[in-house]
């Protein structure tokens, strides 16, 4: 059996497997994918992001204790930030959710931000689409980080927690305003802090300076204790709240074909920049033009429109 | 005269402008950069990334003026986290470093995170090559955050400054170590709050765990309040001295390969993608693939794969 079949029959083996594969990039991965794409489109995705020291991870094990009471399979992708000596993600799956560890409900993954060749949120989107075809009905993708990346990958979801700090630094009021627009609820979490009134006031008058159409969703600001399990409650049925309105709104369509859409540019572009890196690469050009932009004797501009020009399968 | 006839004489006003066409994508803009490709290579680059709040701004405005204390001609590639409200760079040149608004000597340019369909680290080397034919002697490339895209542009530097703060959050330890191995030297910034001490120790701890082999460049960690302009003086040059081990060991000439080669691969990625694209939605494609892709009846993989085995340009 192909492991696409045996995924769809439930065997959890054969989907760590999947997702192995493609971290590696095997190009087996794309014909098991092709197959798995029929049976993807039923989860529930939650895009979690927010500043690094937020408490993510604790909030995030927190929302899938609270699914796992509702009797929910709960997939959880975390990207984590790589580490310069093992390769490896530092906080990998080992220490992640520990207490979900015997539950055949819960399915973590973590990725590395590193080794993706700009292509992680294609392998965030690829191993969701794993855990849709497997079966779980809530997917929670959690990135750390503020970057562009993280906004890309956060796109993936359907509902979009930003995860929010009280007394952080000075340009937190920039970081703030780069994230307002991609989130669907906000929660300031450690709300036992210090500066939580503030940071939760700020947020509400930054969201109310935008302006929304009648029957648009405004994204509430919540407040939480991951810790000790504070709001959590709250935040979920806020969530799905978010979820009915895409529903009832019709947003959900749109929010789709956006989802697809973003699918099909990342894969096209890392699949065509694959095939004709490793074109030139073998038939000795790369070095050429690398050596002649050595010596300024190349520029990459002309170079690439030279190929540009070429058969793409030749 | 060409916008790079133009530039190669010292107009200003026409560097700016072919950086606008820049941001904007004009076909054009790839020819003057390719005509001003072989007056490039004679700058020092410094990338200066860490997370938010750390004060990189402050930090960049203080090396700026020791530079231009050696009358040295300094440009500045800010990269801002964009405003949804307003679609521009929040920080700006506008706020930024009032203070060499009148110096001539001064170049100062802020690209926003947004709008860049991934480009992002093409656009800021295009931007610093249009400064190096200028014949600034010094660019300096800063961004906010630590996700993978800012490490892609860290790399467009000779010599990279991670600039720290005291008393950062809780996985503070996993954002060290994922910007460990990009830094050339370490900056413990706000080093007048309580506990520079032990960032900066726990900073220099995690640096030994590191091997390094016989007569590498072992990363200093120097501690800076760019407020009161404290450790500047110094931090320029240690940076010198990087640049001098640079040359000297003759691992510039690695470092130069690689930039180049991240060059060509990010214009060949861009380009691919845009041109095949582009087809694709005019003659139809994709909206039938999209469309085939939300009931189902399409899997984007093997779309992909279709389009990749036609010839590139007909």
């Amino acid at each position: 059996m192909s492991l696409s079949q045996r995924i769809l029959s439930g065997d959890i083996r054969a989907a760590a497997r999947l997702m192995r594969n493609i971290d590696d990039n095997l190009p087996s991965s794309r014909t098991e994918l092709q197959d798995l794409f029929p049976h993807t489109g039923k989860a529930f995705l939650i895009g979690v992001t927010g500043p690094p020291g937020a408490g993510k991870s604790t909030l995030v094990d927190q929302i899938t204790a609270a699914y796992r009471k509702q009797n929910k399979r709960v997939g959880v992708v975390a990207i984590d930030p790589t580490s310069p000596f093992t390769g490896g993600a530092i906080l990998g799956d080992r220490i992640r959710m520990n207490r979900h560890a015997d539950d055949e409900g819960v399915f973590i993954r973590s990725l590395a931000t590193r080794g993706h060749m700009g292509g992680l949120s294609r392998s965030t989107a690829d191993v969701a689409n794993v855990m849709d075809a497997m079966g779980m009905d809530v997917i929670i993708i959690e990135t750390v980080g503020v970057g562009q990346d993280e906004v890309d990958i956060v796109r993936l979801a359907h509902t979009t927690l930003v995860v929010m700090v009280p007394g952080m630094g000075d340009d937190i009021q920039a970081i703030k305003a780069g994230i307002l627009e991609i989130g669907d609820l906000f929660v300031v979490n450690k709300a036992d802090r210090d500066g939580a009134d503030k940071t939760a006031r700020e947020l509400s008058l930054m969201l109310e300076m935008n302006r929304y159409a009648e029957g648009s969703w405004r994204p509430p600001v919540l407040r939480t204790e991951a810790q000790r399990n504070v709001g959590v409650e709250e935040l979920v049925e806020t969530m799905d709240k978010h979820r009915q309105w895409l529903m009832n709104s019709g947003e959900i369509n749109q929010l789709l074909r956006e989802k697809d859409s973003s699918l099909l540019q990342t894969l096209l572009k890392e699949r065509l920049f694959a095939e004709v890196y490793d074109r030139i690469d073998q038939d000795g050009r790369l070095r050429e033009i690398l050596e002649g932009m050595q010596v300024r004797t190349q520029d990459p501009y002309s170079a690439v429109e030279r190929i540009l020009g070429e058969r793409l399968n030749s």
